[in-house]
């Protein structure tokens, strides 16, 4: 992209074209150090759907940011090269085509040492994520942000690939390293006492709401740190995680969830975990109201990106 | 459904339990005329996806229709028996699935000599409806307002079943008789000259939203009589044949539509026809606003209902 | 209602008819443990209207409760049985019939033994629902959330009934046991310092927002127990004690109220308490956005039909 | 109200206090021509609540309106003193004593000579307002845009005043000249073949939209002034005569209405008739967007007022 | 900007970064034939601001117009070279300093041969995109699409340079032919019979609405070609000459107005005329709904396109 | 403002023209202790315009104030005389001429005693209102609520006056005492680290969103009493120090906020200082939902006229 003349004038929110942080959007990956790609589908959605012009809104709200991250002093597209890549190609009607899309077009990024941030998009698509990454890295730790454990072993019937799926099949491919899971925010009513106990036997630490009310962030993060200890972590955040208040634009929202405040702690707080991909998930745009989800959801990319940006800080 | 007591109250709109027209809820097909039948399908929507709610949208709005229908003199809701036989449970990762779920339900009523009215759900749920279709009737006679011809060969590259190709599909599968088969309304960008020349070399009689202007209502229903006849027709109804102002809510809108009005004088203006089924397509509520698309839906299918009951008069 | 075929898919949130939680819709009371009501009467609101769409909005949000509450271990659509009962006939334009109207359909439930769960519809409607319950249960203590006393003498000049207050007239009419009326979340500007005094004056142990914050969750629950014992309870639950961050859609909005999160730890505190009847008024769906409002109201609901579910089961 | 200090620019649509076209609000009736009168009562709707708003949302709109009518060449604001009287102090939970109230109040104008038009609410209001009308004038004639006939004998049961007889009343009670009688825009599915009958019985010329349709604005101009002649003209304006696309914003929406555009031609052909009062009900802002269905009801009484100076101006 | 890599979907409308119709983003002129080019400025709005958001909701929605107009036979993007040219850095409290931003970035394109269209903002913006083009073709023929007249001597008091004086002040300037000069759709109240007389007074052949509806299509393309003939045209069209129930999504809303398909009609019927430069001015997607203003804004710069790309065809 | 006749009734918040918790509007200062003032520009955002309807919203949501403040125990509206002033007649395209409107009507006001509360509105309004009030009080101790320190030097390239500069002008000019001006609520990401250290050097106490959170709301106030003393006081108050949940309508949101609660004891907290003039501002309605932003910002300036209620009373 040529970069537009400068009039002299700085580029206000309400200017331009809409890439992520006004970042370069290209394909090129010289030099490159994280690049935010959009995933726009919500074919595997079982309520709201409208997850498809998540990463849409994300980049829109996103020239908002100004660039420096006070709380954890870095300015995280100084410190790095971050392009926005665009979107992956999907296909609505097919899942196992959008995965296969996902994974090559992500693949293609990840081998290359480039970090990936994803913007969904429904969590269906954290699967290929998930191979992406570990074709990489081998077996994840995983830090996983949800109302939902997301370990169902069908939904829809027997469908094997959805919204609800995700964890158990990438759990079964040896995506995950289940010493160092965690779900954190799980809440609401489920379909039985099984959901949570499945998530369990199948090694999640999981971290209810209540549980983390009670821990505090200090505990929460304690607690995180102690099981990912120095492995490659992958960071997957569904964005109903934190409560309809802060986040209405989602596709199952679950009341009694995280406020944005408490977020932006527990993300601060993963500062210098070995973080190799990240993914926001489920923001649903027709449901949003004057964008306060994907203004948040802007934020928390750039807590991602800031916290790469910390990383590759000299110490 | 057990009747409601009534306490000498009529129900007024905002009162109850929302099935279409209050009319029961059953699967018991016994003495049916009539089932209106949803079909909560939006994944192979290529822009705005929400219609899977459009079902549950035009249910809420038809407790406003109060039952009589002046303009054609009938009591749709007297003059036959009508069920709302609920939804399809469509499987939204897989359209293959999904087809298979629609077609083995609809024809399991169509088989029993019930008319059945479909909500949609995106376009793309014609094909296993006229599939349903054929096999009682035969090769049918359709007419199709729209503002798109939906018979391209694939869609989100090599997409053989989505919401722009079911009318293709359903030419080579032998379900529409094409000398009978009538296009109106169609209109706005397409992605080249070949999407409208691709139609009519199908053997669509396409009137775009032009001719109709030019030939009135009076032409264009002469037009669909002297190709229909007394064949049994199929009545497919894309809301986005209508003007974004009057139906906002829906997936593709294109500007420069018919009104209301005229929509509503069109429909009356099929009675007579051998008419034998219905659907109403892409209404996506998460776009509407004030309910203004679903009452108009809701409206459009009690004209469906009203043809249906003159025809069932004794003349 | 005839249960639909079941295709071998699970029900999906946005499928089907919208009874409470899937139940059935009916009014044949035969083994029945729980019914829930509603009362779409909006007439005696002071300010925004709308309550009339509550019933239906909350049962259409219910949908998303997957039927099992992890935190009561209880899964209460199983535990008891329940009915959507429909909705009451309510006469818009006169309150006294719409009071004979609730009064005499909701006790021809209670007096056979049904609990029943009432979504309003305004405030006002606590009178109707008090005198039923007291009929068979004796003077009620009642736990009152709300952000106002609703104990005012009059409204709208010199109109007895009205939403501002059933509470005080229930007093009067001795439907109170007052020594074990308890108003929690009380807040925001009155129309003078007269208002909390008269509400203490009459019986009312009133615990302001202040006290809530100041007195913790413990705190209030110890207080509720006391004053309760194990007398029969009534629960009338005003969503506007509910900050409208989480709770936009009602009437009269008082800012700096609870969270969702804090409200559903109340609840569960109220285990074991002997809970005889139940409303939840004032959703207001027009000043809803992205059905926040609902889906939290039904939640509460939940939780209200897991509080009658967990005294059911055997100790 | 004291006139605020003119700072040397000119008023912006913007700015200040809403009063009707930012005319003085006062009770002060000496010179005055017309007075605007809100009354802000929804009790009596059968569908959407919301139109206790209206009075509020067509005044800030009115601040639109700048001043002159190009069409009857006339500054209706400058050819009469007009002055905002506020709002008729009304009693939710009780239709009569609403009745009176407006009663009253409006008689006290009406009877000073000074001219009403009445903003709503919902069309309930035009049973007191005809009264206070016919006190002064004798039967009067009545021209009556609408999509319904508002001429059953009882509603909710066994209700004789709501939004959905005050005609039937009015006639019963000798109000209006039935010779008179005319109604524009009847449509939309009814009760039964009754409805129409009925009002036809008892009177009213009713043009339905379809017949409209085909008489032209000439036709249904000439019809009016043939019945309608010199003698005193109410004229009762429910804002649903109007397509839902032009005015979302109302209780019952009928599809298949007027343009704004007929409307106008409609109002502005009135020119030159004895009109002596006026209201514009139904405008219910919640369901309303962008406040297009407020500014289009802004406009009308714009030419409400236009219609009353030009027949004040010297021939 | 690279093309980003197709993997063999074709593009959908939900994805990738939203530039106008999916052409480049840049600043590089060489070959191109067409600009598109941003103004998000809306400080001289007289009533609702917003319309510094146009820019983007346009672009969005563009990605919807699928690239072949059948109306005028012609594939826009194909027939010449078209760019995003990206925004004007205006400056919103500064409307000298945000004319001579525009001004100097669109003389740059004009004077290169590339053809702008100008997306706006707020009308005022036509000012100095009248100088820029003047520079280089003359005084200039101007087709100017409104329901206002915008001859306005000044506005807020004293200020010569706002949204309702640019043509008084172009006339002034010499920037306009006035022998060719048309103003089409002006309508609503003035603030006086004065802005009428003064614009036909300053040179303009105004056709009202009313003088449109009397004149028919045909009518108001003849008056144009007559007067415009083979002149170098500019045409500005402000989005409120369409009623709001077309286009709700403006500052200044005006009933009564254009449909979208006579406007569409209106622009194809200047196919041939010597079309030099265009803007677009007025979305105000704050107060738009469900897109369908800029979807409307967006087709109409497609007709824009078309019309150029006819010209440039061989005859 | 002649007193409407009260009939009996009380006027409920639905009722009645619109002024600021029903004080008279009048520009009459006799025995006046506040005035409300509303100043309705948005020309210097930066990003969401829509600041301009702030004053009118607050107005209408104002009704819904029953008069009495419970936790500070006094009836504002009673113990003091408030008036509604109107709004300061501005000049959207021209920041100087606004400034100057600004001072010279607020400067007529305090320079006769009279507090003012200022309705915004965008923050730049500060700037001319701080000239105002120390005319008359000398350098002002300022209590500065914020998500952002709007110490900038410029802004829109070389802009001295816009929303994000008002504070560094106003110390340079010598109208702030920095040794009491105190920030609170900042957060969000910034240009620089330099922001934050400009703020600083300039003077400023910073309390970050943090920093607040760690205090604890005793520790704030406990440091802004040591600072500000017996100084006279300005509180600016920018809704977007809370967060986006409980006030979305704002033109630069920031998440991780305070929430209302939190605000409203800050508030009360201050009593007894001396407070002398107050602006609340960045309140856009358009980007509000159901009123929530607009019901805050009322029941925030009720604080506001309590607290100068209080120290007017007795001790």
């Amino acid at each position: 992209m040529t970069t537009p003349k400068n009039t002299g004038f700085e580029a206000q929110p309400y200017y331009g074209i809409c890439t992520f942080g006004r970042q370069p959007h290209t394909r090129d990956l010289t030099g490159v150090d994280v690049a935010v790609v959009g995933v726009p589908y919500d074919g595997s959605t079982s309520y709201r759907s409208g997850a498809r012009f998540g990463p849409r809104a994300i980049r829109e709200q996103s020239l908002l940011l100004w660039g420096y991250n006070n709380a954890l002093d870095v300015a995280p597209f100084k410190a790095q090269k971050v392009i926005d890549y665009g979107d992956v190609d999907v296909v609505p009607p097919d899942i196992v085509a959008t995965h296969t899309a996902i994974h090559d077009e992500v693949s293609s990024l990840v081998k290359e040492g480039v970090k990936v941030i994803t913007l969904g998009g429904a969590h269906s698509i954290a699967l290929p994520l998930l191979r992406a990454h570990s074709h990489k890295y081998g077996r994840l730790a995983v830090i996983h942000f949800d109302a939902h454990p997301d370990t169902w072993d069908t939904e829809f019937g027997e469908q094997k690939y959805s919204h609800g799926t995700p964890f158990r099949r990438a759990i079964e491919e040896k995506l995950i390293d289940t010493s160092a899971y965690i779900q954190i925010g799980i809440r609401g009513p489920t379909s039985g006492k099984k959901d949570y106990e499945d998530a369990i036997a199948l090694g999640a630490r999981m971290i209810t709401i209540d549980d983390a009310m009670r821990m505090g962030l200090g505990g929460i993060l304690g607690e995180i740190r102690s099981r990912v200890q120095n492995k490659p972590v992958y960071l997957t955040f569904d964005i109903d995680s934190i409560d309809p208040a802060f986040a209405p634009g989602t596709g199952t929202p679950e009341v009694g969830g995280f406020s944005s405040y408490q977020i932006l702690q527990l993300l601060r707080g993963l500062k210098g975990l070995n973080l190799v991909g990240f993914d926001l998930v489920e923001v649903s745009p027709p449901f949003d109201h004057s964008n306060i989800t994907s203004i948040l959801a802007s934020n928390i990319v750039f807590e991602f990106l800031s916290l790469l940006a910390v990383n590759k800080q000299p110490v």
